[in-house]
């Protein structure tokens, strides 16, 4: 109740904080005999890293995930998958100085007010960090998707009020924004440094899409496929908003182009977003999420410490300027965790079908 | 694993179907010694009614809701509490026509997809009427808050493309779409009647306001408050989208202007809809739920049936243009039992507090 | 969190006071496509009423079943079924006199404890007649496994004392008692007769068989199929054991005789009681419950009232000696239930293998 | 899913083979500003170890525990406490023998059927060494449980057929099987030595006892807390029968004899094992498990390999002649953490009353 699991067949519990010993994740429910390596972690933790994806970053061995539990000879067993990120060069001497402080856009205070104790040292249990365990997690469920072909794929649609006017999917991997047009890949990082000068941060909106989903996932009333989705996304930390298909701008349609016709060969347009009802209808699903700038700015700010006086607060160190790029993986791995679970609630029906 | 039960310490598993004979919730984890009647229900079960708050619509008895268990001489007792309201006057003659017809922007595919049958009478269970379960149970929740001096609100901010541009609390009651401005109300309606006319529908958006929370409420990782909120309103048939505080607005923002600074008193503002870290921070609970314009339309439509054949659909009888509002009290009955189910979670909690 | 639900994928909700309105449950979880019929239900409704199998006593339509959702056309769709039977001729009077007093082997003291208010008449939620929910809802866990050719037979092995010394499962359907064994059945009957005269009660012990169990069902670490079995039948009113297979009996085996030889076709014995590991072997499931007297005698009793102040009571009214036979089609649907759970589970899980 | 949880409020999931990497537990839930150590955890883990308690048996460093997060401090934070144990000079190389063989009493035939695929080494996650995880989530849950003076103690009272004749709790720590009865410890150090020469194993029955524990907890229906305490036993993997109170011993009783009558200072005996209607009395809390052999024998037995070919199997290593007294430890983590769970529970609740 501590709510630190998601899913009912396909069960992830996360843990660790981000100036701790480690972070990891138990993956529980997840089907025997898939290939699963080391690797195929590896490569989504290096996607989430700071600095991936700038070209020329020197790369760091950082968070090397250490397979604990429930592979054997290279293939799950059908028992809990225990997966370890060790915290390395942790240096938490920066917090001290804030150690009473609540920061602003920040959990100390109701971290505080709910625990009436915290790990003031980097955030704790409420940083950033804490999605290493999803990534990782993600991972494993990305491997089990792609087997029944489905695929997920997160890019940048809007940062800093700039918007991808296009939707080039070769583009995505080629910019460090991960976004699906060039121009506005380019407009975004200029803004991007011109925010970093002013010791300030943005916001913007990720995107994403998953292919190749069968129809029939989802339960139709309080699980809805969307519901669960909307959940998964949401649980992330400056996700404010999430949308599916057409979203907020149903409010200003006429139902007669709003609703999807159906033709021989399926739906016609997709402003559903691939989900009526609740269950997956074989369109492709489409999610958006707002995600706020990180509030870690150098700019002063005003606050308070525990005994309620007020403080004037400057955050010292590097910060990154936004929660995007390094947010996408994290959004493709929930949503990759909430399919299989859905996957594997829907086969478990499916197998009473004469 | 249905999928038909929301919440963990205070629970509500719904059933029925919109031609069936009856539906009803049951609520697991009410605490004992509450007062509560049946008309503490009924009043909430006549708010989602439809025609209600029209001035001088005839009261018609319909979904009079019926105490089976957990009452006992007019208080809670702990033990299940079992609401039934009985559907009447159904007709499903209009639905044999379509039978085998999957209506657009309706559950017919999917549900086809899912269970290879569906009752295809009114919706079945993918009916709005699904909902008087959730109004039901809600009422329950609403009644457990008000003994905190937690209150929740639900009122219409768009509606066919019109903004309220004024929050007079005052006015939610006094007009029949329970919007907050008075003169957006009024050109509302209007929209309403041309468009029924047209036999088309409308889509708008409605906040939810929840006052008197106290801080403390929410798991800070995958239960977030928010994120149980957003799964709990985007389990509501017709919404597509969920947002908290400035929503999608924090896409644009500065960390900057983003952050609320705090003072001696509390916080100076509310971007993050008094919510940090998926921990209420005391502040008012802000959401919005994007709410897309109703399917059934009287429009030609194009479509298939079950053998993929296509079909030219006209769909006749009286249906709402909006759900707004009648979705205003289902918006506020589950955000009522998302916060009584955190309440209980971080009494838990508290109670281990020296 | 009330704890009124049992299982996970095929989940049942049960609600209702002994002298309430009436009693249910809720079935989520149930896979489409299943004949299932009033009839179904009512005959295991009928086999746990009181007096029934006494040869010549007069039918009294009671405990009627009425299905109000969740089937379409004689066949489940996969949403939730509810049940609903309604309390009929409820003459709470009775109870009017003890109203303040806490019964011994009952449990008004217990729930005075917990709730600080209880339902007094008739045992309310902690009444045997409970039960009536459990047993609708394992008639649809009992459809659904004779479509896997699942058999499940609780009967009577020792009552009073007298234990059955053969298992002639032709014989259990012919006495009242549900006693394989014919002449331990006489004596049981003989016993229970004198037993009466004094206004006692008699405890005894209920064995369940399960045939046709296919291996592969449970889950290997806390979701033991015992495990999850034997909460399923402690969670059963009178009953204070369960054991598996030879079950106290091992407390005296060497290993070389407990543990089972394979051979090339399957087990050669069975003192595992069909589940090894936690999981089905194959072979038939035995269990066994032991079941504590009745504790409403008409002997008198000494006790205390609500104000803790001495109270002598004498229960009045006509109890069942004991809860054998009524208790056994329980103890069957229990078992049912939890087997449909894991059979869901395994099919799902099985449903990813090449 | 997959079943490697238990509990709601206070929830653990354990992972980790024999013979892996390691083993642990995440405990989420468990409330914060509770002092806890890394000692803590230790000494209990200590007490499971193999020769524990043996007098003079030399101490080696095995099985020692790493926490990796949720303590800060010195105290709990309310954050989930991940709990690391790591295998050390684990030999797999006389498993390789029997790599495709299922051994009698083990769950090589159960899990082959049920993942088509195992761990073979050292019983994989069949293990005995899965308890390790549930020992260390044990000893956060007796942390708590002290706090408000639950204390829970395992003792042996028969094994190999030798039953102890008195119930001596000092004796308990005295000697190596934890037996409160000096003399029967003697008989059964004996029995033990005679029937390790050869080569064979013996069963016994550990009885649980838990002192102070506070009328209240424990949900009425299918969350009886005999009923989840039954489940927590039965999870364990050489438990076959689980009782309370009196027991399998209430068949043979008379009501009148059965009831525990109730005293202006509470209840006069306990033949209830202090739970009444599924909810605590305030009475001591008695349980008792039959504990099998270990199946691991050297004695030459008959079986399979998984090609179904007949094969002589003689299993060589050291193994311990009983689970017990090892297993005792396990016993009280699992009482402990269920009565955890329930605490949790039942605070929530009375956190209502006025």
């Amino acid at each position: 109740m501590g709510g630190n699991s998601f899913g009912t067949l396909f069960k992830i519990t996360t843990w660790g904080e981000s100036h701790g010993e480690a972070l990891g994740v138990v993956i529980d429910g997840c089907p025997p005999r898939i290939d699963l390596s080391n690797e195929d972690i590896q490569k989504e933790l290096d996607r989430r890293r700071p600095g991936q994806g700038k070209g020329s970053s020197p790369r760091k061995e950082r968070d090397r995930v250490e397979i604990l539990s429930g592979i054997f000879e290279g293939k799950t067993t059908g028992t809990p998958i225990s997966l370890l990120i060790r915290n390395e060069d942790v240096d938490s001497s920066p917090y001290e100085e804030w150690r009473e402080v609540f920061k602003p856009g920040q959990a100390d205070f109701t971290y505080q007010a709910k625990y009436g104790i915290r790990d003031y040292r980097g955030g704790g249990r409420a940083s950033a960090r804490e999605t290493v365990g999803r990534v990782a997690a993600g991972a494993v469920a990305k491997t089990i998707l792609k087997k029944e072909n489905i695929d997920i794929v997160g890019y940048t649609v809007e940062l800093g009020g700039i918007q991808a006017e296009k939707l080039d999917f070769e583009e995505i991997g080629r910019n460090a924004l991960r976004c699906p047009d060039r121009n506005a890949a380019i407009a975004m990082e200029k803004k991007i440094e011109e925010v970093k000068l002013q010791g300030d941060s943005l916001g913007g909106i990720v995107e994403v899409l998953v292919r190749g989903c069968p129809p029939g996932l989802g339960g139709p009333v309080f699980d809805k496929l969307e519901a669960d989705l909307a959940k998964a996304l949401m649980s992330i930390g400056t996700v404010r908003g999430v949308e599916v298909g057409t979203g907020f701008g149903v409010a200003r349609m006429l139902g007669s182009q709003c609703n999807d016709p159906i033709g021989p060969k399926g739906f016609k347009k997709n402003d559903a977003g691939g989900i009526l009802g609740g269950i997956s209808n074989g369109a492709e699903i489409i999610l958006r999420v707002a995600v706020k700038p990180i509030p870690s700015i150098s700019i002063e700010q005003r606050t308070v410490d525990q005994a309620m006086r007020p403080v004037s607060l400057k955050i010292k160190g590097r910060h990154d300027v936004s929660a995007i790029p390094r947010i996408n993986p994290v959004c493709e791995a929930m949503v990759a965790i909430a399919l299989v679970d859905h996957l594997l609630r829907q086969k478990s029906m499916q197998s009473f079908f004469p």
